[in-house]
């Protein structure tokens, strides 16, 4: 089968500004290649209305799968529940189901469900819930846009469950390969190797260790024998003290 | 003086699939503010010529400045100088003083400038050289585009090579407080600060620490006196028993 396209939206100031390290795009990069979801695209945004709306209209046609980080907490600049409905030109307003969430998560931590934290059941019409097991908050998914905390054990968490639902292609397989010579000495043998193989992904990546120049090169697709091919192939190629 | 906004696109397969936590971003991120450049977009994208071509220019238009990593070693996915030359419809090709840069360099290190290699000193016409300290191959900047390696080691020698020659704005400072109250029982007094100082950004950043919720409130501008009476609005409206 074919493998699904995603795209992922980070929204926040405090990643563009370089206050906060973004980590969860990286989680959800491994998530979805081991789900055989590609993930093919990543833009990161403000908490500005226009560049949220834009972004999420262009991610959202162009692939089978959005999947978006922050901005869904009770603050002002939570702003992405109200920008997706925007975005999909749809109602949105406090949900009965969501608000009895978080009702129930505040009365249990002797906390007060007040209008700030009311926002936080704000869900557009028409919109699934995703569960939030550490801070009862949920996310939601619109048409194909997950919604997800920018918390990362709360995102990790939320990922989980979206994907235990989604239907990935193959898994995708890769093998990976280290190798004594600088990129420039094995680009020749690669450059045949990736014409020879157009089903698979080859990519090399330089590295530096003790003064030796050296490269790993990782062969990706989802036909294992394939794989394993241009392995050998890989490898007949290499000059000899490398083996 | 007004803030240049900046945008970064990120170029590489191994970024998307999981393999590599892309490290570049955050530190352009942090390098920008510090200069007084406002990081306003991220992409990032796989090794795919239509999908760099399209972002180079769309980047390039939206911003003042554009920062690329990756693409730019000598294997056949390092495509990124044939994509940004296409993107501004700018013939490319060797230019002899990237091509001494790397004679020299290998002749230093007693290896030989193959025909692999010598992609790298493929420049689009009219692009001004980024000089590499590391391993010779030079990025290049052509209109607002930087095109800079996606080694770390060499990126972050490149930023801080051309950040010294950009004028940013007046530097973008920032104040925090951390409050140990829970975003929602603080955010109808953020809410009205952020209406009362439009000219400043205030963000809100849960935590979570031994059982408590707390939250880290910065506050950012170019005015200094502003971000003082801010700050000191918010510690006045704050509950009691926080201070």
């Amino acid at each position: 089968m074919a493998n699904p396209t995603a795209a992922m939206l980070v929204i926040g100031d405090e990643i563009l500004s370089g206050r906060t390290r973004d980590s969860n795009m990286h989680h959800l990069a491994g998530a979805l290649t081991n789900q055989g979801i590609r993930l093919t695209e990543v833009r990161m945004v403000a908490d500005k209305p226009e560049a949220i709306i834009t972004a999420v209209r262009a991610l959202s046609e162009a692939y089978d799968h959005v999947f978006t980080s922050g901005g869904i907490g009770p603050t002002h600049d939570d702003i992405t529940a109200e920008c997706i409905a925007a975005a999909f030109d749809t109602p949105i307003g406090i949900r009965n189901d969501a608000r009895a969430l978080l009702q129930a998560h505040y009365d249990a931590t002797d906390q007060e469900l007040n209008e700030a934290r009311l926002r936080m059941a704000r869900i557009p019409d028409g919109a699934t819930l995703i569960d939030n097991p550490i801070s009862a908050a949920p996310g939601f998914i619109l048409g194909n846009v997950h919604v997800m905390a920018g918390v990362p054990v709360i995102f990790e968490s939320m990922v989980a469950s979206v994907l235990s639902k989604l239907t990935g292609g193959d898994p995708i397989l890769s093998q990976s390969l280290r190798i004594n010579h600088g990129e420039g000495e094995i680009a020749g043998s690669l450059t045949i190797l990736a014409e020879d193989f157009q089903d698979l992904s080859i990519g090399s990546y330089p590295f530096m260790k003790d003064g030796i120049y050296g490269t790993h090169v990782v062969i990706r697709g989802t036909d294992a024998a394939r794989i394993d091919a241009a392995m050998t192939r890989l490898a007949r190629s290499l000059p000899e003290d490398d083996m």
